[in-house]
């Protein structure tokens, strides 16, 4: 299937792997070292291996305490060749993350990236000789699981003499290895960096994949999958597959940039396929450069290994599923992502708290669909949060958390969420840790950039989660070495589960919530004790305000914000609130009103002298 | 390809066409009439066909007048046969909606349903025979446009001796069909009815069409499409094309309900395809039975017309696309719909409003996708919708406009938007009337079920649009006859252009925007006046109730809430509206202060005495 194609660099953006001339069998070989294990290894579906070979790649050096190895699993149609190892080398699929000065710096810690078990860049698989029979394995080839081509990245890791990896990293069906290495060899790794991937795929990511197999089993040129040496193979229903997980990689509006201004032209390449339309001859490009480099038994393997994986179809099977981790997580969606939606993410993430594992979380605001994860537009965002996440193991592996997390450079009066419209007074935090008991487990909705889990965690606590809704603020925690989700609490706490914390803190965002009583009840569902604080819209000040001047209270008014933009939704004084309470049968334990501006706690008449007042309640007769 | 089916109810619901057992081209042909046109016909595309002949059903009576003929359009799958002559006749693709009491009603229209040009449903298409060859077509039938299949409609339309048509109906191919007739043949019809379909294809889902297509030329029993009589024919191509088309039919959330649950166990069907999975049994069961019914060079040849059909890539061409049609417009998508997405109805929308077409729009919430309008899950909604559009057109081509207006039985008193706290008066509508030049052209933002648009439309103003996001308001609008259209005012009113409208009405709305400088610039720049009218935090009584009892006022008590769920997120007084009318260089030329309590205007001290204010404002240095 010969191909010629006019602009190249025009394609190269959706498939890192297309910009090589050199690609059939090439740059894996050219790059990879070798190892090979002698078995038989009996597979988890049945079925076994008499020898494994796995091709792999290093960058970096392995420290002297072995602690700053880090693993990288390739998705579907990646290989070994993650980064160049020196500048004129051929692109590797993903240079943006790892090399030296990266987010995966190569300066810092030692990368090994393994061909995955069943491809076809070096690692055993369907193409590779059966020592048993002299041929090719073809369609013999064992069904395999993410599972085994877990087990064969750990043999790599044991004859690497890698006891402990400081992170496993992987998106998509790499992703899938993440989760599977973090339950199946617990201790063998202190961080796991899942991207873009699920417990298992969705049914329409099923379906596409289906379908791309039948039209590979379903090419005469298959036969049976022992084509190897015989005709030119199922170039065409491979090429179909291809192509119809192109257009599953890319978001909607992606492909509207990318194709709609110059739609009804065709690049002019050679195909037998349409060339009709732009997109037509994108994806006719994308099928038969596909065919060169990729081998259809292997592509019909590892999508069957993908459908396959399945962590559980309810929270409490996936909850059950990841329990045996014993990692931290880091877990990034991207928003555009309709192959992986990021509600998957979310599921996991939802599993993972249940449990009090430590996880990090944030959905990605970007355009670029599934490919995401592989294109430099959002990377500041989820580049540095592995940057950061990564940062944080390796200080944390060298028992040094204290030291890392006071060398953190952060303003403390910035710790501020998005929908705070005040100052930060130290009054206020002070009021709040009063009512939280030593030791006490704390979730922060809208934890902002980290302040109070930061002076928490000075005190000595150690179960720490903040929520929030932006993910620079998000970027900001996890450089500070904290546990953030992100999440909109307008839509509840659903991922926490009742009684989970010792204590919930609302700090300055009930009065951008919505749907005030929801929180509310969810706050007292998910923690023992509840700590809200609110402006208090009876305050004096605010009172003259509209009864002198007849003008809506300025209560943003610090922070710049006028009753036309202010992100606060909600007005209700410190009465208000009482009353609320009541009607919601919730117990005020405590409460303290404050006057920020003379930095003073306000016992005279509060609801007339506080501007701000700190409640803890909790459920009536727990 | 034999294939037996365990359990066929099952599959029912999202192929329509799939719940027959004598389907091959055996039921259209049972219940079809024929019309035979002699040409030669040029086609639009270059090449032409001597003969033509249509497939077509009728239901119900023309009457006397000829005014109450409705032409169905069919989608990519479907024929002639739309619904049951008699209840003991084979399903049609489209009971739920034609039919004696059904929303189109057999009883009061004259439905007429033919099959598309380059069918394979009775239709000359593909497999007719060339009668200048005595062969069929094959590949050699013409490309065909959508304006080659809407002009064989008319042919028949002549035919049939109707003139003028009260409405032509279609979805997704179907819905590119009646936006052709608008344009094409302006004055040959009162109403245009399109449902889930665009200007133009997604580069996504053009993107599935090229894979589909694909597939079966590259299938080798296409034989370059002279497979008739001549093996299988194309039968795994098109099966995957089929297999591909039901994935983008269905919408995730549908596909997850459909397969998630017994994901594992697939239906025990004969099939050469995978069956591995629920999902594969089902996509292999469609495609399988779909080639016993469809042919696959008219697959091509359609999908092919889709995919050309092309009214423009900028809203500039796509309104000068729309430009000639002279029809009222009821335009339907699914918010789950992600093959022809609501974005692209809005595209659309936005064309006809520039050129004050008459339209009224709604975004049916549904979890459905594509499939939805096949579907009677969401019917209350987009069914009851058609079905008062019909009415409506009914009456007016009876030129009993007024007459059928003031039948429809509405209490005004009712007529408020969702977002409205108040209870109406009167008082405040008058106001807002005497605000508005007698004929002023009229928009109404958050119209509500259109009380002051039926006032207006009473004192003889022409041109009135109201936007609204209830979709049940919208639904009594379009029963009182009103134009609506479907739409979050907070995201601006770009589908309207500069100085558009008189007149702007934003009644007791502006209160529940977030984006409140934002609304108010996009008011004044759709309209010439714009009429704001909102509740006066300043009132005495909200005032008291602060500075007195400390308490948030309470300004929506009177509808039942309270602080916490309240519809309103801004909170002012006329003091801080005319302040934030300055800042933005707006004028005011008007204002009314109103005590609704009381039922009076208000002239002593507005800011304290009136709980409503009605202002008059325009840009300056208009």
């Amino acid at each position: 299937m010969a191909l010629k194609h006019k602009d190249p660099t025009q394609f190269d953006l959706s498939d890192p792997f297309a910009s090589s001339d050199s690609w059939r069998h090439a740059r894996p070989l050219r790059y990879a070292q070798y190892a090979h294990f002698q078995g038989p290894f009996e597979l988890e579906c049945g079925g076994s291996l008499p020898e494994i070979t796995v091709a792999y790649e290093t960058y970096g050096q392995l420290n002297a305490e072995g602690s700053n190895a880090v693993l990288i699993c390739h998705a579907l149609s990646g290989d070994s060749h993650v980064a160049r190892h020196h500048p004129e080398d051929d692109p590797g699929w993903w240079d943006i993350m790892v090399g030296p000065g990266k987010p995966i710096d190569t300066e810092r810690y030692f990368v090994i990236c393994p061909n995955v078990l069943g491809g076809c860049r070096g690692t055993t698989g369907p193409g590779s000789i059966d020592p048993r029979t002299g041929r090719p394995y073809g369609a013999d080839f064992p069904v395999i699981t993410v599972g085994d081509i877990v087990d064969v990245q750990r043999l790599l890791m044991d004859r690497l003499g890698i006891r402990r990896l400081l992170a496993v990293v992987g998106g998509s069906l790499g992703g899938h290895m993440v989760l599977e290495w973090a339950r199946r060899y617990p201790d063998r790794l202190a961080g796991a960096v899942a991207i873009a991937t699920s417990a298992r795929l969705t049914s329409q990511a099923l379906a596409f994949d289906i379908v791309g197999r039948n039209a590979i089993i379903r090419d005469p040129h298959y036969q049976n999958g022992q084509y190897y040496g015989n005709g030119p193979g199922p170039t065409v229903g491979l090429a179909l597959a291809r192509m119809l997980g192109h257009i599953t990689y890319l978001s909607r509006e992606a492909m509207m940039k990318k194709f709609d201004a110059r739609r009804l032209e065709p690049h002019q390449i050679q195909t037998l396929f349409e060339v009709r339309f732009n997109v037509g001859s994108y994806l006719a490009y994308q099928g038969e450069r596909f065919v060169e480099r990729f081998d259809a038994n292997s592509y019909l393997r590892l999508t069957l290994a993908m459908d396959l994986f399945d962590l559980g179809d309810t929270s409490e099977k996936l909850t059950a599923a990841l329990r045996p981790a014993q990692c931290r997580w880091l877990l990034l969606s991207f928003t555009s992502d309709w192959l992986f939606p990021p509600f998957q993410s979310q599921e996991l993430v939802r599993a993972l708290v249940a449990e009090n594992k430590p996880v990090t979380y944030c959905n990605v605001p970007s355009e670029c669909g599934h490919d995401a994860f592989l294109l430099p537009n959002d990377l500041p965002i989820y580049g540095s949060l592995i940057e950061a996440f990564l940062n944080r193991l390796l200080a944390e592996e060298a028992r040094s958390e204290a030291a890392f997390s006071e060398n953190v450079d952060v303003d403390e009066d910035e710790s501020l969420g998005p929908s705070s419209i005040y100052r930060h007074h130290r009054l206020d935090y002070d009021c709040i840790l009063e009512l939280i008991p030593p030791g006490a487990s704390v979730l922060d909705l809208g934890c902002g950039t980290g302040g109070l889990l930061a002076r928490l965690r000075r005190r000595g606590h150690k179960r720490l989660v903040g929520v929030e809704l932006d993910p620079q603020a998000i970027l900001t925690c996890a450089r500070r070495g904290l546990d953030v989700i992100h999440m909109d609490i307008n839509r509840g706490l659903g991922i926490f589960a009742d009684d989970q914390f010792d204590c919930v803190v609302l700090s300055q965002t009930l009065q951008a919530v919505t749907n005030v009583k929801h929180v509310l009840a969810e706050l007292l569902r998910v923690g023992k004790r509840g700590i809200v604080s609110f402006p208090n819209l009876a305050y004096r000040r605010w009172r003259e305000e509209l009864a002198v001047h007849g003008r809506a209270p300025r209560m943003g008014a610090a922070a710049g914000f006028h009753w036309y933009d202010t992100p606060n939704v909600r007005f209700f004084s410190i009465r208000d609130f009482e009353e609320l309470c009541q009607e919601m049968n919730i117990c005020v334990e405590e409460k303290v009103a404050l006057n920020t501006e003379l930095d003073t706690i306000v016992t005279d008449d509060p609801n007339l002298n506080a501007d701000v007042a700190v409640f803890a309640i909790s459920r009536r007769g727990r």
